[in-house]
């Protein structure tokens, strides 16, 4: 009896990817928001706050940055385990690292979010000044500048946070959600 | 509001340190379903099974072994936040890596399990094998055998598995936290 004692049921993974700047934590954290109203259970990983606790040790290099992707992988997992909705909120530009975590779970269980906005646009809204400093030279491997961004193929959706307000955005990945647990209690 | 929706009161961690043989997942895993039994929310970080998912990168170098116990206290402490007592079964041989993570945690929500059982009994033992491959040189860095054990100088309760069975064993653990859940509510 390892793990868990909450639940038998299987929750889900919310994969959201992109670029920094694309929305990806603030979809997540308004579609967190409206499930949890719900009463559903979820969870937050959130790159950012992962760095300062389970990922701490892990720098910014290729294979530092595949590592900090596996072990979000790995903790949503854990969530999912305990039949939580886990939101993951990850630039995670490689496929073959997104698709090894889809690969681990159940069929079904992992949504891929892929959100999406022109890097130029990403580039001016620049939240954490992380495009300045890029472009000065001052950040190594940054996706999108001097590391590449590979789109998902085929997400379970996809959102163009240039086009729409955060309301629309964040509606159809709540959609997606209620339509996969729905799925799961046929 | 990254994190959790299940609750904001905080959990516990539980944490059993001992010897390889000493008995600290049968303690977790009885201590476990009986608070299940309990309506209590829980989870158990077991040592061996960390290995196969969020730590297979690591291996057991004294660094590696302390790398690993460092993530299985984030994990700890991530379900503590969700409001779950989570039971952790680790060697964990070091007494300033168990109290970092006691450190990391609010006041008296990390509760140190000895489990206690003299070298010789846990050698008799040898569930895994494991301390007849330590003394044929298979294993390098072997707990009490070619590595060090440090025990707790003050842990919240001390077990000696030698001299009682499962259930005596078991029992003042689950009063342990079961006090500690009591005094939060006070």
């Amino acid at each position: 009896m390892p793990g868990d004692s909450i639940t038998r049921d299987y929750g889900l993974v919310v994969w959201l990817t992109g670029l920094s700047g694309a929305g990806k934590t603030t979809i997540a954290r308004n579609v967190q928001r409206l499930l949890a109203q719900r009463g559903r259970r979820t969870y937050l990983v959130d790159g950012d706050i992962l760095r300062t606790g389970l990922c701490s040790d892990l720098g910014y290099s290729l294979a530092d940055r595949e590592e900090n992707i596996r072990r979000a992988g790995e903790v949503a997992a854990m969530m999912a385990g305990m039949g939580l909705i886990c939101l993951v909120a990850l630039i995670s530009p490689l496929r073959k690292s997104r698709d090894k975590i889809r690969a681990q779970l159940p069929a079904g269980r992992f949504l891929e979010v892929f959100v999406n906005a022109p890097l130029e646009i990403c580039e001016q809204r620049d939240p954490k000044g992380l495009y300045a400093r890029a472009r000065r030279n001052e950040l190594a491997n940054f996706t999108g500048i001097s590391s590449p961004y590979e789109p998902p193929l085929s997400p379970e959706i996809e959102i163009r946070t240039d086009l729409r307000n955060v309301k629309q955005c964040m509606r159809p990945v709540f959609e997606l959600v209620e339509q996969a647990l729905a799925q799961e209690s046929l």
